[in-house]
């Protein structure tokens, strides 16, 4: 079995003369979207397959986490149960199922994906409920992104990273941490699901009522994890909230710019750059790139809804 | 001044295990999406201007070549003249002035484009007219990606290469060469610009008669150059022609299964692995992406193009 480091995919950094041109800010990207399964999750989810004694896993995701436990599960030879809404794309089903994982389709309005992982946990006694930010492991494994950024040969201000469970950010903190970085790190959070600006404002946990309908899918969770919060409330020293307008035109710019394809999710760290330009003047950023997975016809909608903004490549 | 390998980016391999799984075959890209200007042109251009003892250097071109050779005059502290038609976008002309270059915009109706560089080189008598494909110091700039693939830790089968004026391929046979790479190397060329796939049959260098009006603008060349044809003639084992549709069948399948924005002319090599996937079943391929950079609208028109077939992420 592989460890972690052996079989993770450095991240992809990238510093585009265009985009900073562009802005005015000096920017490096640091890309997820070609890691294993086409975003961050990886490290996530090999780090808990491989340290968990359970040969079964079980988790509920019509997201990355899913694809990301399905390989990483594939990889280490254990079995392992996606739970998803029955409404999934199609292809989102498949990608699990190609990964070697059992889909367990489930009609929400019938049973929430909670109880049905608790149901089948219930029937799987042995298995492994995995979260896909509210976990030590996961935290330990997202860490392997922060002890890149810290590694790379410049020195950043600011590091921006997108924000949802908390997942992301609490294992760059670790890593940034245990590397010795003076970088600050700063969380991008959609303004309509704006729970961890909140929390950080109030100094304890605050949760939305619902999950929020942003662009931004992998951010549309209720509350940061408890895990998680225990680190961001010191390592993070902001959180700005972005609009799901900047959110758009930073997929375009991306696109525009830098020639990379970003999911709306991924697209939050540079959002939140647009959202506060002035602040990152004559400053080192590093913009972290979630994850490159979208649904080409929301893709699409978005590029096409800036019809006067052409090309700059 | 820095050479060129101090200077220019580490090509980006990306194994793609959705690409590889959806075709059942092992293909790992080399993608020049991210290279400085977003293409690999830049490996030439620079070269170049490092090069000659020139401090300017003047040449036609409305795409990549034109940009990589405007920023690499920029690093290297020397004058550059890129003539273009009134009618290229707005955009692509802004690139080019943003990198420092004087921009020379023709209306093509009264003065050819070669024709119009040589009443510059007339007027600056000391300038270097550079061509993007026909010089050694292109070839020797290009053959920088050939040690790179055969650097890499898999021993491809096959390495596929698009063809315009054969700068690339002719720059990888070099390279490949010199390693003692073993790979056998094919170009990629567009069905409706087949000249170099002529040119090898007829074992001469054999010209279109127009500028093909291909999708892939890095190939709507007349011919191969004669230096590169010196090269390709015997480091070449074959030409794939790639129709139009396989062209931007390819561009999605990047998007879709690797989340790579390529160019269509960068979308040549995979196209031609779809033209003839029977040939290619268990062995290791490397498909070189030369470029990034294109049109949003056109982008646009190619994804929306294939309504049914949604996003594998």
């Amino acid at each position: 079995m592989k460890t972690l480091t052996e079989v993770i995919r450095p991240t992809t950094f990238i510093q585009s003369e265009k985009l900073s041109t562009y802005l005015g800010i000096d920017i490096t990207i640091a890309s997820e979207t070609f890691q294993h399964t086409g975003s961050f999750k990886f490290r996530a989810a090999y780090n808990v397959a491989l340290n968990v004694e359970n040969d079964h896993l079980i988790t509920a995701s019509s997201g990355n986490f899913g694809q990301a436990l399905a390989y990483s599960c594939k990889l280490l030879g254990k079995k392992c149960h996606v739970v998803m809404p029955e409404t999934s794309a199609k292809v989102k089903i498949e990608a699990v199922r190609n990964y070697g994982a059992v889909v367990d389709l489930i009609d929400v309005k019938k049973v929430g994906r909670e109880e049905r992982v608790s149901q089948l946990i219930r029937e799987f006694p042995k298995a492994y409920q995995a979260s896909a930010y509210d976990d030590p492991l996961v935290i330990d494994g997202n860490s392997s992104l922060g002890n890149e950024i810290a590694d790379y040969e410049t020195d950043f201000d600011f590091v921006v990273v997108p924000v949802g469970g908390a997942g992301l950010i609490s294992g760059i903190s670790k890593g940034l941490c245990r590397m010795g970085s003076q970088s600050k790190l700063i969380g991008a959070e959609p303004k309509i699901a704006n729970d961890a600006y909140l929390s950080l404002q109030a100094g304890k946990i605050i949760k939305n009522e619902h999950e929020p309908m942003t662009l931004a899918d992998g951010a549309r969770t209720v509350s940061v994890g408890k895990h998680n919060w225990e680190i961001i409330k010191d390592g993070v020293s902001e959180i700005i909230e972005v609009t799901e307008e900047n959110i758009k035109q930073s997929l375009r710019h991306y696109f525009n710019y830098s020639n990379l394809k970003v999911e709306p999710t991924g697209a939050l760290s540079l959002g939140a750059v647009l959202e506060n330009s002035q602040k990152f003047k004559n400053k080192k950023i590093c913009c972290v790139v979630s994850g490159g997975n979208v649904d080409t016809a929301i893709y699409k909608e978005i590029l096409m809804e800036n019809k006067t903004e052409a090309s700059a490549m």
